[in-house]
Order: structure tokens, then C-alpha cells, then sequence
């Protein structure tokens, strides 16, 4: 465990920044006067073997004559230097190094090498490390700057409530600059850089038990280990912290550009998108959007946002609006009859709703008239949150002060209500903007933008309450034995799915004719036939599948013509026999596997089959086992919903499908310490049952 | 024809400012400092009996006095002045009025009167009118600024390419200010208001033939004269011209919004849309996207945009910029072997290709590094455009300018292909802003934002160029009676159907059991049975229906059941006799349907049917008569397009449904001057052909 060495590094007693010097060109100088230049409190030492002082601070020749052992090094030196000066600082009792410096593990075989040489001499002495091939941390609620970025150039290092973990050095730099300018801040900001020692999961651990920090904000390009990452995220999620992440790589190209920047590997980008939901670690598109969304959860954890009060001094910005809010699967509230009927003392009647024109004004430019409105909008119960689309206006220099003033609920200025400002105004917006930031609110500049806050805000409330999978009565069945490695054909696999209590269709192997008939009979009209041959896997593909057989004509002509096409077409099968089945017609044939995930173990993963496979194409994921309550979750955003809710009257058998893949996920779990995939194809499904048809599986050792 | 007047409008050669003053709080006052401040050449005639001189202009009393007609008189004032003024103007000769003043129509159906009044005493004396409730007009190409938008106050007129015609004034400001910000400049602005007169419709003309336009934009709430728009809008496609639009209203939300906004209908969305995307006019979500398409387009109108080249000098927003491209539709560029070789000199192999990390140099930071890399790139044939998502760099300042020189084809500055910059950070890169805005280029702070800009171009690229529908053969056949006004049921339908060369299944009513039976053993099994009666409207609700009926003695029960059932469940019809009927059986079921739409005719939709219409929601929509090519290109937008595309090896009979919907297309368009509904329900689609087996019709008188 990271944790107490980044609580160090977070707040270290003393720095020695290896490297420091005045000019403000050189990463070594910036690091020192950035660290200066921000108020830290602790001891600050500089090594450098040609000053005495720099910029009035006494300096060192080098790491061994510091006078006392720091807490943290920071180095920006050449990667030649470096293992050297980790050695210095190993030897001198430095707690913790960060390696601002590039070209080990990110640039091939050779830098890696020397990469793990340095953590294996850091191991040594206990020393843990940032990087290398990172850009430090700033840490706001520390004031400790350890971090050359231009971005810390200006003055100011506004102090917020969100913490913020990057695997970008430069967009870190960037996302940290532009939230400045849009009143957004942080308690602690990581750049993990290649992640030789301390990762992400450490600093996440540490943020999670952080009484500065009310939300994690995170940035992943590929996980160093990725079930301790989901530990983690249980982890915040049982202690109520939220977590949002920004992970590149939702596509090929971004998976591929992603890996030639940090050569992390992704995974299968669905299954860690699963368990991000799974463990309420809320995914998002733009860094930016997650410090927003951020921001305004640490100021409302609480709130659940679906309905939202949109405000503008434009009717056509307002209808813009409503078409994003809607379009984002959020809905304009319905104001109840008393707010409405108090807007109507200052607005039109056809302008006393939602949105509320402020332009529709009936009584003159009062200074407060949008601020009081705003309030009574905000005590709507029937309002989760206000959007605030900013135009040019006449009173556009105070519109959003006067607005921010009336929602502060207390000395905090907290809103009572989240409120959201947009400007879409250029340059003539500024000093509103300005009016804001001092006031500790933040605003977008990008209508879409804020609605996408809002609409990944209301995701998190579609979370299910995790709970724990329970096995269900017989799954397995007695007596069971642990399933032996190898290929399973058919028969194999229907005979494990039916051990877990998975309902099958009746089968049984008929050696000739006569037998196949006579289990037709037993059977009852329709049957299916299909070959049985281990050389076979598929049967359709050499005539070895007949369906639709209502007689014992039928039946016997079948047999012949299964025995004539497989003869002609898999001449070298050997062939055991006819599975005879009965016809079990479903109307939905669902797919319904399981396997191990190389990053997160077993899963079960379900959806549409047959026709329908290349129509609605989207599958649902839960790691196994999984719990009934989050099938049904998850079938819920499948496309082929509509159907268990009824089509045309008739139903499809909901507890049926989520028992079946329940079952299926405990003998996913029960196979969890071994490689292997299965596969029921397909599972039908009709009104008042459902049933595995035909499925295969393979265990490895 | 309004072309001439807003000819006039837009450079007039006099402008009477009715109500000028000093003051700057005054509507009066802006109006005429701006136009004084921002260079415009004709004659100003300020209006203000209690003046002399105003700001060093000769004053008059009223607009009687002036000493020459004005070209141009603009008002605002209180508007119970409107009406008296507008007398006035007309008796002076003013060619055209623009009345800034609202509560007309826009609040009120007494409003609304006095607005027919103003427009009848205008028509009467030739004059034309803009608004009211507008904001005006901003002329760069002519430095005419008829508009109060606080949005002027700023010096500087920067002049583009872009025209565009807004429906919201706050709205048209807003986006005028923003756009200044980025570098976006216009041609002309123009707000229309209430349209009591002159309307959007007139201005998009007027810009079609502009030269000084070379791609026209508009905010659209609702549309004044659908069927012009239309007209309009195939002047502009056949001139050449782009017409991109944002149009409040796609959602439900959003339309009601807009309502109550401008109180202007939207009609039917899709239908709106259907006939956007015949007539190639592109509509967007947001203004500011639509400006930045319009504003690369000028430079670019051939372009095909598709295959994009990201710079980034961070990786891991170069990651993120490769997800946005990919999810929108658009492909991150393969460079060839040749550029990659000249990437690779000075670029780390890793880093030379798509996206470009320019922080992965091998060489340092020279002057003309990136510059010349962009160039390089901007060469590669399988390179559509460039994206340069900037963050925090050392050469931050510089970076930005050093490409777009680069680029830069000729003296124009155009670059020679399409090259996107977007700002991710804040404040820190607003010295790089300025250097790209002093260069004509204009720039993006929201990465989303750019790659909508690409997204839309792209989408530009998949309009079928539009050709005139044909008459097919024998549709309809001959002799051919145009079909009598009343509600027709399947029987009457289908045969109008058959008439139209849409293929049906054999159908013949029977009048008792025998008669079924004999049409039954002449059709071939299996049959459908369909009850037949005036009464009764939804035959399967009544037990009317039996289908899979494969022998006689099944269809003599069948004729038993459905008597005895629709004897219990509709005792009051009058039963005709039965429909006989060959099943048809396809692997889709289609709806057909076409209806005469209030704002734009007759139109043809369709889409999937059966229990895939819960699933696959979605509709196709062209207005009738449609030509075949463009009935392939909505079918290939739709959801159930793969299945014409093949699954497991089956396809679905392409060539027969198109041709069953172009025909529908042509009865529809046969009853054009006539309100009516049809529908094909289903259309049953195999892979050899395919069959209408059930409809209705209605014709109104």
C-alpha cells in the first residue's frame, strides 16, 4: 500500500529539487520558483554544486549534504543522470522521488530496463516513486507545487474540493488551466507518468480516505493492475466518494493512439466499461466535463437530477435548451402552479414557465428580479436543477452575480439548487465571468457541455445498489464434480447448463433409426434432429440439422437425408449418433456466454441472437457471479427491451431469462480460477419459459 | 420577390434612425452610434424634433421634413408609435422599414392585428418591412450597422464569407460577439423577427445571389411559407450555394420551447428534416458549430471530407481526439509510407503517424518543426483534413501561427486543406488565439465542438445529387380512374395498390365455405382466411383472421371458427363473405405508408413493421414522387438495413421493395391536391420478392 507515502508526497515536510536553478527556461529553474512561488511552508532544498543560494534559499552541491533526509526529491534532470541520483537519495533516506524526466518504460526495451533497475533500487531502501516520465503534483490544499508546467506560471492556486489523478502529463497541465479560467479547483492534482511504482489505484486510495478531497476525478489511458483497480473502486464506492473517470481508448483509434502513448494495454474496453458501472465509477468523454460534473457533485452529493429549469435572456437560446436536454435524456421540469403563478408577477403568462425568457419581462430591469425568480424556482420541488444559457443582454454584466447571490443558500454560497451557468457570449461576457469566479461558482462556455454534466449526473442515479450475489438452490446440483478441461460438444455443454439448473430442451442420443423414432414418439411432435460427431462442430454448415419434423415419416426421412449430406460433405466424420430434441420455439432467440477476462475474470455476457445479432448488436456485461437485480438492469438498456415489456400484448418470460443467466454466471464463477469460454446459442425465449437449445464450452487447464 | 428591397436593405444609400439620440441607454442612441461608428458611407438622417444636430449630423423633426426619401427608415420605439410612423414613412417613400419594437404579434392576438394593420399601410405604398420584435441588420460586406446589440459596441467589423439569417435576436448578437472571439466573420447578419413582412426565406435569396456570400446560415423556429423554403432551398442546391441551418425543435421540448417563443408552428420535424436532406441543406445542433462549418467551407466548398490527421503535443489529448473522430462517424487518416518516412525525421518512429504527438520529437524545438511536419501531411492524397488539438507546451505562443504559415497556400492565408485548431487550454493560449485570429484563421476551445464541424462536413458529403423523379411503367396501369374521396378497406386498398404495379398475394372474397374451398384448392396451401365487413375495422380483434391453413378440411374449420367468433364479438356486422388469400411468408416485415404533410405535400414513409417496429423505431421520409436511388440511400440509414445487406447468406429482395415504395410514391403524389392516408401493413419482404398482404386508404374531398 501507497497510502502513506503519498500522504508525504501530498504534504511533505521538506523538497530537495535536484536540478534547481534561476533560469525560468529550464525545467529544473521553473520547478524551484513554482515551488517558491506558491506559498509552500515546508523546507525547501536546492541541489546544485555551482550556488550557494538560489533566489535567496541556501543551496546544496548535491543530495548526500542536505542536513536533513527530505521527504520528497524531485527531478527533472537528463535520463542518464537518473539512476545515479536515485541511488544519492535511496542512500541519503528520501521517502519519495518524483522523475519528472521521459525515456524509460515510454520509449522500448532499453528505457525499461533501466526503469525497473530504479525501482528495484528504490525497493531496496523503502523509497517509493512518482514516474518517471511524469509532470509532478500540485496540490492546492498543501500549497506544494512540484510541478514545471506553464500552467503554474500565474499567480493563484485556487483551492477546490476535487482531486484529480491524470495519466497525462500535458493534459493535466492543460485541464488545470482551463479550469482556472472557468472557477473550477482542486485540492490535490497527480501526474502518475508511466507508473513504475506508485500508480493510479495508490493515489485514488489515498483521495478516497482524504478529508480534502469530496470527489475523485481520474484520467486512464490502460490499468497497471486492473483487479486492485476495481478493489479500489469498491472500495470508494462503499465509502461514498465519488469517482469519475476520462479513459481514452472508447474506440479503436483511440485505443491504438492511447497505446503508442503510454503502451498501457487496454483490455476489452467492454468489460472494464462494466465494471466501472458495476463499482459506480462514472465514465465520462471530456476531462472537462468530468471537473465540472465534479465540482458541482462535491457541492451536492446528494442531489438526483432528471428535471431541469432553464433561464435565459433568449427565447431561441432557451428552445436550443430544451432540445439539448431532452435530446440528453433529461426532461424540462413542469414548475408546479405556485411557482409559476409567482413568476407571473414579473414575467408574461406565456413566459411564467419553464424555460423562463427573461427577456419576457412585464415589469422593468429591477436589479433582482432574475435572482428572486431564480429562487422561486429553486424551492420547486419538482426542479432538480437550473440552467442558466447566458446571452448578450443589457444586464448581462451582473445577470449571473444577481442570480448567484439569490440561490446562495448560507455564508458558503453554495447554491440551494445546482445551478449551471452558460455563457454563450464571447468576450463581452467577461466581467460576468469574472463576478462568478469570485464568487467560487463555475460556468461553461459551451451550452452542450453543461448538458452533458447534467445528463452523466443523472446517469449515476440509474446505479443499482451493489449487493452481493447470492447462489441460488441447486446450482450446481448434487452430486457435482468440478467440470475436467477439454472442448465440449453439445451434449457435454447442455449437461453442465442443466446441472446449474439451466432449463434445456429434452435430448437424447439415438444410435439408428429406429431408436431416433421411438424417442420422437416419446419425445411428441415437432422434434429436431442434429448429427453428433466429435469432427463436427458445425452441424448446419454439412446437412447435419433437421427441424420441423410433425411425424414419424418425417423423422425417418430425415435420418436418411442427415446420413446422405453429412456422408457427402465431413466424409471422415465419425459419427456417433442423431441427438433427437424437441422443437422449443421461442420469439427471441437470445446469446447468452460466459468467459475469463484476461484483466477482470470471469464474466457473463448477454444479448440478442439469430436475426437479430446484426440488428441490435449491443451486448450487456456483469462480472460473475452476478446478482438478479442487475440482469434485469442490464437487459433494461438492451435494445431488445421493448420486448419483456410486452409487445402486442404478449410478454417474454423476464424471470425466466435473468434466472437462466444467473445460473450461468455461478458456473462462470465456479470455473473462475481456469481459462475458459461457453457459449448457450440460443437461448429462446417465449412468453412463459425460456430454454437452451444448443450451446458449447471449453475449459482449458 | 422581396430580392430587390433587401438589396436596398443591405446597402442602402440613406438611412433615416427614427428616435436618435445621445444617450447610450436609449435603443435610439446605439442604433445610431453604431452606425455612425462603424464607418458606414450613404447618407444618416437622424430623426429628433428636439434637436438640432446630433453628434455632428444635421437632425429633422420628422421623417417629412427629411429632404430626400430615405432608403432605409429604422425604429425603436414605444409601439403605440409604430403604426403612425410607419404612415408616415410611407408617405415619405421610404423603400423599406425596419421596426425594432416589439409586442406585436409575438405577444398577443391584439399585437397580431395591429401587425396586419402596419403591414397593409406598408403594401399599400410599396414599402417594404423587417420585423417587427427584430434586432436589425450588420452588413460588414457594405459596413451598414442597423442593429442596438450591445454586440456592437466594440470597435472593428470584421468582414467574412458567411451570411446568415436568424429567427432570434438575442440569439444573433450573442453569436456574433462569440464568433468575433474565434475568429469567425460575416458577410451579412440580419434578424428577421415576427417576418410580417419580409421573411427568411427572402433573405437566404437575396444571399444566393450575393457575391459577397459564399455560405448562407440560419436560425430557424419556424418556418412562415414551408413550400417556398422548399423552392428556396433547391435554388440555393442548384446554385451551388451551401445552406447550413440550426433549427430549434428537435425535440418535443425544444419545439414547445420555440412556440411559445415566436408562436411559429413547426409542422411535422421529421417531415422538415426529410426535405433539409433532400435539398442539401445541412442542419446543425448548435450556431456556433454552424458558423465554424460555414466559415471552413468558404475556404473549402469541394472538400469530401472523411479521413482526419490529429497533432496534438499531448498524447494522451491526441488519444481523446482519435475517440471523438472515430464516434462521430469520421476515420483518423492512414498516412502513407512516404509521409511517415518524412515524419520519421524528426519524430521518434513510434510517432511518426496519425495522430502526430508532437511533444515526440527526436530533433529540438526548431522554429518550423510542427509547420513543416503540418505541411507534410496536408500533402498526403489520403488526408481529408487536419486537427490540431493544442494543449500547454513551451511553444504554446508560437505553435498555432508556425502551422497556419505553414499551411498557408497563397497570400490569401487559405490553408491548403482544411486545418481545425482547438484550444483545450485556458487563458494561457491567448496570445496563440490572437496570432491565429490576426491571420483570418478561426479556432475552436472545445474539442467536441471541432469535431462536429467535421462530422457535419462529412455528412455533407453522402447527399445523393438530386434528380426528378420518373414515372416507372404502368403506373398506374391502365384504364385508370383517379380514386373517388372515402375510407377504403383492405379490399378497396390493395386493388388501388395492384393498379399502382405494387405486387399483392392472390386475394379473393368468397361468399361461403365452398367458394373458400375452391379458391383455396385454385390458389395452392397454404391460405389465409380474412373476415370481410364494413363494421369491422380490426379484423384479428374480433377472431377474423386464420392464417396456416395447409388442407381443406383446415380451412373448412377455419370458415366455421372465424363465422362463429365474430358472431359472439361483432353480432351487428354485415358479413360480406370471406377473403381468401395465398400466405406470403418473408423474413421482414415493412410499413408503407404516404399521407399528404400540411407543410410540404405528399410524402412516403417507411420502415420496419411487425415486432421489429418497438425495436426499430425509426422511419424513412421523402416527399412523393421519389426517385429509386434516393428510396436505396434511406433504406441504407435505416436500422434494418443489414438485412438486405445479407445474413447468414440470405438477402432480402432490395430492387423489389424500392420498387413497391416508389410506386406508392407516385399514388401519392396522384393525390396531391387531396388530403389522404395509406398504409402498407405489411409490406412482406423474402429474398426473391416481396408483397403487400394488408392496407387502408383514406381520401378526403
Amino acid at each position: 500500500m501507497g497510502n502513506c507515502a503519498v500522504g508525504i508526497l501530498m504534504n511533505p515536510a521538506s523538497v530537495a529539487v535536484i536540478g534547481a536553478s534561476e533560469d525560468q527556461n529550464k525545467y529544473g529553474g521553473r520547478l524551484f520558483r513554482m515551488l517558491l512561488s506558491h506559498g509552500y511552508r515546508g523546507r525547501i532544498m536546492p541541489i546544485n554544486p555551482a550556488r550557494e543560494t538560489l533566489l535567496g534559499t541556501k543551496t546544496f552541491a548535491q543530495i548526500a549534504a542536505t542536513p536533513e533526509a527530505p521527504d520528497v526529491a524531485i527531478m527533472a534532470i537528463p535520463q542518464p543522470q537518473v539512476r545515479e541520483t536515485i541511488e544519492a537519495c535511496a542512500a541519503r533516506g528520501v521517502k519519495a522521488a518524483i522523475i519528472i524526466t521521459s525515456r524509460f518504460s515510454d520509449a522500448g526495451p532499453e528505457g525499461a530496463a533501466l526503469e525497473r533497475e530504479i525501482v528495484a533500487i528504490a525497493r531496496e531502501s523503502g523509497m517509493r516513486l512518482v514516474g518517471p516520465n511524469c509532470l509532478g503534483i500540485i496540490s492546492p490544499a498543501n500549497r506544494v507545487v512540484l510541478c514545471s508546467s506553464t500552467a503554474l506560471a500565474a499567480a493563484g492556486l485556487p483551492l477546490g474540493r476535487v482531486g484529480f489523478v491524470s495519466q497525462s502529463g500535458a493534459l493535466m497541465g492543460t485541464i488545470f488551466d482551463k479550469a482556472k479560467e472557468l472557477g473550477i479547483a482542486f485540492s490535490h492534482v497527480i501526474s502518475v507518468g508511466n507508473q513504475a511504482d506508485l500508480e493510479l489505484s495508490d493515489f485514488v486510495e489515498f483521495m478516497i480516505d482524504d478529508p480534502a478531497t469530496d470527489v475523485i476525478c481520474t484520467y486512464i489511458e490502460g490499468l497497471k493492475d486492473p483487479r486492485r483497480f476495481a478493489q479500489v473502486a469498491a472500495r470508494a464506492r462503499q465509502a461514498g466518494k465519488p469517482w469519475l473517470a476520462v479513459s481514452a481508448g472508447r474506440t479503436r483509434a483511440g485505443a491504438k493512439a492511447a497505446f503508442s502513448h503510454t503502451a498501457s494495454i487496454a483490455g476489452d474496453r467492454a468489460v472494464f466499461e462494466a465494471v466501472c458501472r458495476e463499482e459506480h465509477v462514472t465514465l465520462l468523454e471530456s476531462p472537462l466535463t468530468m471537473m465540472a460534473l465534479a465540482t458541482s457533485l462535491a457541492e451536492h452529493p446528494k442531489a438526483q437530477i432528471e428535471r431541469i429549469a432553464v433561464f435565459s435572456p433568449s427565447g431561441g437560446e432557451a428552445a436550443l435548451a430544451a432540445d439539448e436536454i431532452e435530446a440528453a435524456g433529461l426532461r424540462m421540469a413542469t414548475l408546479s402552479d405556485s411557482t409559476r403563478e409567482q413568476l407571473s408577477t414579473w414575467f408574461a403568462p406565456s413566459q411564467s414557465c419553464n424555460p423562463v425568457d427573461t427577456g419576457g419581462r412585464t415589469v422593468g430591469d429591477g436589479p433582482d428580479v432574475v435572482g428572486t425568480a431564480a429562487s422561486v424556482v429553486a424551492d420547486d420541488p419538482d426542479v432538480d436543477a437550473l440552467l442558466f444559457a447566458i446571452t448578450t443582454s443589457p444586464t448581462l454584466d451582473r445577470l449571473a452575480a444577481d442570480v448567484a447571490d439569490a440561490l446562495s443558500a448560507d455564508a458558503s454560497r453554495v447554491p440551494k439548487k445546482p445551478a449551471l451557468y452558460v455563457f454563450e457570449t464571447g468576450r463581452l461576457a467577461d466581467t460576468a465571468r469574472s463576478t462568478l469566479r469570485e464568487r467560487g461558482r463555475w460556468f461553461s462556455n459551451n451550452l452542450r457541455e453543461a448538458v452533458e454534466v447534467l445528463a452523466a449526473w443523472r446517469a449515476r442515479s440509474t446505479y443499482t445498489s451493489s449487493r452481493r450475489a447470492e447462489r441460488l438452490e441447486h446450482c450446481p446440483r448434487e452430486p457435482h464434480e468440478p467440470p475436467a478441461a477439454g472442448v465440449y460438444g453439445e451434449q457435454g455443454a447442455r449437461r453442465l447448463f442443466e446441472r446449474y439448473g439451466v432449463p434445456v430442451n429434452r435430448e437424447q442420443l439415438a444410435r439408428d433409426e429406429n431408436e431416433v423414432v421411438a424417442l420422437a414418439e416419446a419425445f411428441g411432435y415437432p422434434v429436431v434432429l442434429k448429427v453428433v460427431s466429435p469432427q463436427i462442430v458445425h452441424k448446419s454448415d454439412v446437412g447435419g440439422v433437421r427441424i420441423d419434423l410433425y411425424s414419424e415419416a418425417m423423422v425417418r426421412l430425415a435420418c436418411r437425408q442427415i446420413r446422405a449430406d453429412v456422408a457427402k460433405r465431413a466424409p471422415d466424420a465419425r459419427i456417433e449418433g442423431l441427438s433427437v430434441q424437441t422443437q422449443f420455439k421461442g420469439r427471441l432467440e437470445m446469446i447468452v456466454g460466459a468467459r475469463r477476462d484476461a484483466a477482470f475474470g470471469p464474466i457473463v455476457v448477454f444479448g440478442a441472437g439469430g436475426v437479430m445479432v446484426d440488428l441490435l448488436p449491443v451486448r450487456a456485461i456483469a462480472r460473475a457471479p452476478v446478482e438478479p437485480d442487475r440482469v434485469v438492469e442490464l437487459l433494461r438498456r438492451l435494445p431488445l427491451w421493448p420486448l419483456f415489456e410486452g409487445f402486442r400484448g404478449e410478454r417474454l418470460d423476464l424471470s425466466g431469462v435473468v434466472d437462466a443467466i444467473v445460473r450461468v454466471s455461478w458456473l462462470a464463477a465456479d470455473l473462475a480460477d481456469r481459462d475458459f469460454e461457453l457459449d448457450i446459442n440460443p437461448l429462446m425465449v417465449a412468453g412463459d419459459r425460456c430454454c437452451a437449445v444448443d450451446g458449447r464450452l471449453r475449459i482449458g487447464e
